[in-house]
């Protein structure tokens, strides 16, 4: 249930004059990832910010250790940390098709009321999905 | 009044493989002309939002000519067509600093009130600082 | 064998702060659609850069009629609109999830030598397969 | 010599749902900053990139502290972190207007032949421009 994969296809776009995967971009990866993971639990990162919950990063970091290429198939694994309380904690894989590992990356969230941005707990109904 | 000039460096994560500005990017170029050519007017866009009128792209058209390099220093013209009434029209000419033509680009926009989505009349001041 | 269909995800990063997919992003859209129109007739963009030729996209064309949201379920459907020569035009339609048509959209692209930047015609195995 | 600063217009395109720049942009963000760091040397990036050396970030890291906004006029300051020997590392800091602190951040990016993709030295030109 802490594990998720995801794959999808390098876009054109996303290259740079390096012939390879803007660095940059890895964060909108990430993102695929940890949506994907909530999904999987049967959770909408949609629906959460419906309700007024917005989850907004407050850490990233990368490890970089093999290009990604255009048009490659990547698949990313996103694993739950540890039990959230007021943050989020995800760890990232990312690799290509022949399971290169291309990168390794870390993020933090932190739960906020939208209308308030104040901080707030981690919703009841996601740590039931968790047990 | 109706032209306005802005200059920038190409990003190096807005090129792509080929070498040279991803087209998709030319929007976000446009974007900028729009948004100081009304900076000039002394109207700001972010101003226009909290006022509670938003401006969506409806219609975008771009000729590319000449590739864009990573750090050139280009220049976006933006020119009104005509005086706006529920839509507002421009033209663009991007040019690098050999004051080669790039690209020649035209867009369309809607007034729209933010809250009900609904579509309005340019409002007076801009039409004031028009005459 | 001229019509393609292909849907993904909007993701977080694709909106704006007017709730809705920025205008620039479609795009990156309409690049995915004709890379899965030519990987069904069994060609990878990538492979034809790798044998030297390039399609710099010369006109951009879109037209937007409805917003995009994010986690939108989007579908893409590319359309080849003349036996190309040493162009290649095709003209678009991305729809929702509801199947309500958000925009449509129309490209050119030149066939080019990689190396020499001259223009060339369509290669013969891409028009075989359109026969 | 060591510290650059440079400021610039937060994009609309930069901003997501959210209503602030999405996190990924960043990004894109620190390498403007950089990129100016080597220009303020005498040096452009580009021209290391035409005499065959590449510089791949292999390490991103960025706390978010505080939101930017759309029109935002943010200052980057980059900071050597220490002498390059076969990577280089930068500090940075990210203002905005009101000279708030939005978020620290730090990259290490490795010296390489363009051509072989094998690690390499900091070139001497850039270390002279140290000393």
């Amino acid at each position: 249930m802490d594990l998720n994969e995801i794959s999808f296809r390098v876009r054109y776009g996303e290259t740079d004059q390096m012939g390879v995967v803007y660095h940059g971009k890895y964060a909108d990866y990430l993102e695929i990832g940890r949506t994907e993971w909530l999904r999987s639990l049967g959770i909408t990162y949609k629906g959460m910010e419906d309700e007024g919950i917005i989850l907004p990063v407050i850490h990233l970091q990368i490890n970089y250790k093999k290009s990604a290429e255009y048009d490659d198939l990547l698949t990313v694994e996103t694993r739950l940390k540890n039990r959230p309380l007021v943050k989020i904690a995800f760890d990232y894989k990312i690799y290509n098709e022949s399971r290169e590992l291309l990168a390794e990356a870390h993020t933090v969230l932190a739960f906020m009321e939208k209308n308030t941005l104040k901080p707030m707990k981690c919703p009841d109904y996601i740590l039931a999905k968790l047990d």
